[in-house]
């Protein structure tokens, strides 16, 4: 028998045509996600960045409602962040924050309950 | 115009009915994770994993291939893990390892394709 209660959301974003200069090294890309996750009002634990030769970041924020993550593709214009939140978010401050920040031309939102 | 090309496949994997004990502190959490991710031949860069108070476990390891996520709610026996990748890797090897280390009951696994 599955349990049937709900246990966060998480949202899956995908950032198109973005400034792809923004999206090359580890100090801009900590940066915007960094202010998002403070711009949703959720409270930072930590978080690591990693640099790829010669263009590229991943990233994650571990936040008290769970986490923030991002992987760029500089070369494509394109970032895929994921959001998954237990508690009490500004979720839409955070991802209206990253395509301003990005220069995304498009962003993509799926959100999926966890814990069905 | 949105950009078509597939950039990875994000798993969304929830265990349900674990045992609790498994679920409560980082190094129990942080072990299992670690293999699941080795079984599934992902090359680790870095890693980090919170603790809640009493009990409960976030944590995140970043891998050349994108990452592994996992939050735990050990009252709910419930554990969500997501694993993202964008290389070659035996996502299955890491999601048998989990249920079984974590010995959940059920799992079940959504796959979403990202870049999409």
């Amino acid at each position: 028998m599955e349990n049937k209660k709900e246990f966060g959301k998480h949202y899956l974003v995908e950032f198109f045509e973005c400034d792809g200069e923004k999206l090359k090294y580890t100090n801009t890309v900590e940066n915007i996600l960094t202010v998002a996750a403070e711009k949703s009002r959720a409270t930072i634990l930590t978080s690591s960045f990693h640099q790829f030769k010669p263009v590229g970041v991943s990233g994650f924020i571990l936040i008290t409602e769970s986490h923030f993550s991002i992987h760029t593709w500089p070369d494509d214009r394109f970032a895929a962040v994921d959001i998954f939140t237990c508690g009490h978010m500004e979720v839409q401050a955070a991802i209206d924050e990253m395509k301003r920040a990005f220069s995304a031309q498009n962003a993509k939102v799926q959100v999926v309950n966890r814990g069905f």
